[in-house]
C-alpha cells in the first residue's frame, strides 16, 4: 500500500474545500472590492505590488477597491487588463491563456468585469468550471474513467483529473461548456449526451504559491458505453485510464489527484454509494460539497 | 393559475432548511443538554412543563441538561420514556407511535439515548429519514410519481409527499429503512431496486406548533419503469399520481406538499437538470439543500 497524503477523505476535503490547506499562506488575505462586492482576496505582498498602480487600486489598511474610470464593465476589464498584462510579462503571472473569465457577485448575476482567467488565483477572485464523472460498467463492474493532466500543464501538471474539466469562458453556459469539453478533452460525441445535465455544484478553495484558489464546479455525472473509448482531442490530457472505484478513493487519498479534481471525484462517488450514509463522516463530506 | 403560497423555489427552501418559518414561534429556544452534547432545543413553555421533573431535567436561566440515573442509554431511554408517555397521555404529545428512534450527536455516532418517534419535534431533536424521488419516462417525457399523504395523519394530512418516504428506526440502516418502505408505501419490489443507493443528504428545519422540526433526509432517485404503476400496501397513502416536472414545481410553490417533501423534490429537481445553472437562485439552492 502506498503512502497517504490525506489520513480520510474528510482530511481532502478539509484541505480542498475550506482554505485549511497551508502553503507558505501569508494572513490575513485583503479583500478587494469592486463597487459594494468583495469579490477577491489578495495576499499582502499581491497589494504591496498593487500600489504601483495608485489610480487603479484604492488602497486601505484593510481593504483594496478597484476604482476604474469610466467605473463600467468595460473600463474595469479594460484597467485590469494592463495592470494583469504587465505582470505577466513580468513573469508575476504565468500561464496566460488569452482567456477572458466573467466576475459577478454571484454566478449569472449582472457581470461587473472579465479577467485573464491566469489571473483570477492572484486576485482571489471565484472562477467557475464545468466538470464531467465519466463512468463505465465492465463485467458488471462499476469503474471511473480518469485522465492524467499533460506534464506541460501551467497548472498540476501530470495529476490525475476528472475524464472532463474545463473553465467557463465568459459568454457561455454550463451546458455548452461541458459539451465541447466533452469532445475536446474525451472525444465524447453528442449522441452520447442526449440525457446529460448539470445536477449540482461544489466549491473548491485552497490556497496557492499566487495567491486563492476558488472556484465553483458544476458537476455531471455520465455512464458510458462499454465499448466507447475516450480520446484526448486537444493534447492537454496526457493518457486517459479506467479506474475501479476502490482504486479511485485510494488515489485521492495519495494526492494523486488535483484538489478540485478530487473534490470532484468524492462528490460522485457519494451518488454512487460510496461511502455508505453510516459511515461518521458522511454528512460533513456531503456539508463541505456544497458551493 | 392557482395562488402561490412561496414566492419561488428558494423562498420555499428559506422556509424549509433555514428555521426562518414563523408558526406563533417562541423565541429564543433553549438548548438541551446530554452529556456535553446539545442534541435539542426546547421552547420556553416547554421548558415549564419540564419543571415538574426536577430530578430528570437540571434547567437553568439558558438551558437545560438530562440528568439520567444511572447516565447510560438504557437510563437516559428509561426515564425519557416516562416522561414522554405522561405527557402523551395527557394530550400533549400526540400521535404516539410506540416507534423508538436513535438520537447521538452526529448520525451514526455512539447512541446517546433513544426517543418516541412523536417526542422529537418537542424536543427539538433532529431525527432521521430516508426518501426516494421515483420518475417514469412517458412517451419520451420525464415525469415524478408523487404520493399524497393520507387524510389520517398526524402529521401533514393530505399534503402531498415523496413517493417513498420514511424515519430510519433505531437500529436500522438508511438501505434497509428505503428498501422496507419502498414495499409499504409503493409496492416497489426488491427487482426494482437493485441498483439504488442513497445518493446525498439534505437537512430541513422549521417550526412547527409543538416546536422545531429538524432532520436530515438521505435521498433516493429511482427511474421506474414505464408499464410500472406504484400501489401503496399499507394504507399511509391516500393516493398515487403521476406529474410533469412542471407540475411539481408548480404544487411546491403552491404550498401543495409537506415542507420536507418539497425539499426532496427540489433537490431531485435541480438533479434533472431544472433548474438551470444560469438561474440566479441556483447556487443558493443547492447550498440550502445540505445536512
Amino acid at each position: 500500500m502506498r503512502a497517504r497524503a490525506y489520513a480520510n477523505l474528510l482530511a481532502f476535503l478539509r484541505a480542498a474545500c475550506t482554505h485549511a490547506s497551508h502553503l507558505g499562506r501569508e494572513l490575513p488575505l485583503v479583500p478587494f472590492y469592486v463597487r459594494e462586492h468583495a469579490v477577491g482576496w489578495l495576499r499582502p505582498s499581491f497589494v504591496e505590488e498593487l500600489r504601483r498602480w495608485p489610480h487603479v487600486f484604492e488602497i486601505s489598511a484593510s481593504w483594496v477597491a478597484l476604482q476604474a474610470n469610466p467605473d463600467t464593465v468595460t473600463g474595469r476589464t479594460q484597467v485590469l487588463g494592463e495592470v494583469t498584462r504587465i505582470l505577466a510579462n513580468e513573469g508575476q503571472i504565468r500561464g496566460w491563456r488569452d482567456e477572458l473569465v466573467s466576475i459577478s457577485h454571484h454566478y449569472a448575476a449582472p457581470e461587473l468585469l472579465r479577467i485573464e482567467r491566469a489571473a483570477t488565483r492572484h486576485f482571489g477572485m471565484v472562477a467557475y468550471g464545468a466538470h464531467l464523472n465519466g463512468y463505465v460498467r465492465r463485467k458488471g463492474m462499476a469503474h471511473a474513467w480518469i485522465s492524467r493532466r499533460a506534464t506541460s500543464k501551467a497548472i498540476d501538471p501530470g495529476k490525475l483529473d476528472n475524464l472532463v474539466g474545463g473553465r467557463i469562458a465568459a459568454g457561455s453556459t454550463v451546458d455548452e461548456t461541458i459539451r465541447k469539453e466533452a469532445w475536446e478533452e474525451a472525444g465524447i460525441a453528442p449522441a452520447l449526451l442526449e440525457d446529460l445535465n448539470c445536477i449540482g455544484a461544489i466549491r473548491v478553495e485552497y490556497t496557492v504559491p499566487e495567491g486563492l484558489h476558488r472556484e465553483v464546479l458544476f458537476v455531471h455525472d455520465l455512464w458510458l458505453p462499454e465499448d466507447f473509448t475516450p480520446r484526448n482531442q486537444d493534447g492537454e490530457v496526457g493518457e486517459i485510464q479506467c479506474f475501479k472505484f476502490e482504486e479511485v478513493l485510494d488515489a485521492v487519498l495519495c494526492g494523486d489527484f488535483s484538489l478540485d479534481a478530487g473534490a470532484v471525484m468524492i462528490d460522485g462517488m457519494i451518488r454512487q454509494g460510496i461511502p455508505l450514509p453510516e459511515d461518521t463522516q458522511y454528512l460533513d463530506l456531503v456539508r463541505l460539497l456544497k458551493p
